[in-house]
């Protein structure tokens, strides 16, 4: 497996488009490469989503989503998505000490933790102790600040225009 | 050819990372659907990027790059470098009139309207003219005022944090 001189951690957070899918684009161009990609997702488990059915046609990307198909808003949280985000922590934890993948994008990881369904200190000891050849790449809104200063690079998603007015849904093969 | 009810105009923008890798991560998920992408780029025609290298591997999916292969940096801008991309134009303008493609990207085409290398008005002639159902996606820094009047969706990537200071290179299988 070619390796990273340096992973660095990334972050893309913000109310805008288009965080999970530059972490989809990104790994794209990784494999394309020949790197080994990882996705674990947080909260996301259960949807039904579009880049699901690729995933088992591409070569070196891995996914494992945990969630019970439905969004996460109470709180406190239910009991049920406590333990499957903390699951998802906990095999993002192995895949990143495996130091096996050269990419792990941890989707909605700033989602789990806005909602407080896994530890912060748990995931800044995860990117403290993640080895040096290792990209870590988390997405989703809310971004701890914590994270965000512990990163190396971050984006902000932030939108601009939405078509709100427009009797706009999701729709299915663009937001789903 | 599934289609889309009601195709929009997005626009990806800014200064931060992910603008490309957004456009690419949507076409996977709408590959996964079973709709068809176009992908015209501009200016990067000649580049060695890692998703370059996917693209004929998956299915549904078409590219085509005019570029020479160096940064447009000229203003004003060299002759061949207004050829090319004059010609990414007039095919853009094939693909999304043909009807035949539920999602045509124009990758950087903003950098391209920057330069002065297209003309404006054609591009929202473009925009305007375009069939209904079919999705349009627009990315690159520092699109005009006019294409982000005339689109239905505008996020912008911004950058928060850069590692500039610990002597970031543009790394293979992560920027390229």
């Amino acid at each position: 497996m070619p390796k990273l001189e340096q992973g660095l951690v990334q972050v893309y957070t913000g109310n805008g488009k288009g965080k999970t899918s530059a972490a989809f684009g990104l790994a794209l161009r990784a494999i394309g490469r020949g790197l080994k990609v990882y996705v674990v997702q947080f909260i996301k488990g259960g949807f039904d989503y579009g880049e699901l059915y690729m995933v088992d046609k591409l070569p070196n990307l891995k996914l494992k989503a945990f969630g019970r198909g439905e969004f996460v808003t109470e709180k406190p949280p239910r009991k049920k998505d406590v333990e499957l985000a903390q699951e998802a922590l906990a095999l993002a934890e192995q895949v990143v000490k495996s130091g096996e993948y050269n990419i792990v994008i941890l989707d909605e990881i700033n989602v789990a933790l806005n909602l407080k369904l896994i530890n912060l200190n748990e995931v800044l000891e995860l990117i403290k102790e993640k080895p040096k050849h290792v990209e870590l790449i988390l997405t989703g809104r809310y971004a701890p600040t914590e994270i965000i200063e512990a990163a190396d690079l971050v984006t902000e998603m932030k939108e601009v225009k939405h078509p709100f007015n427009k009797g706009y849904q999701a729709r299915k093969g663009i937001e789903y």
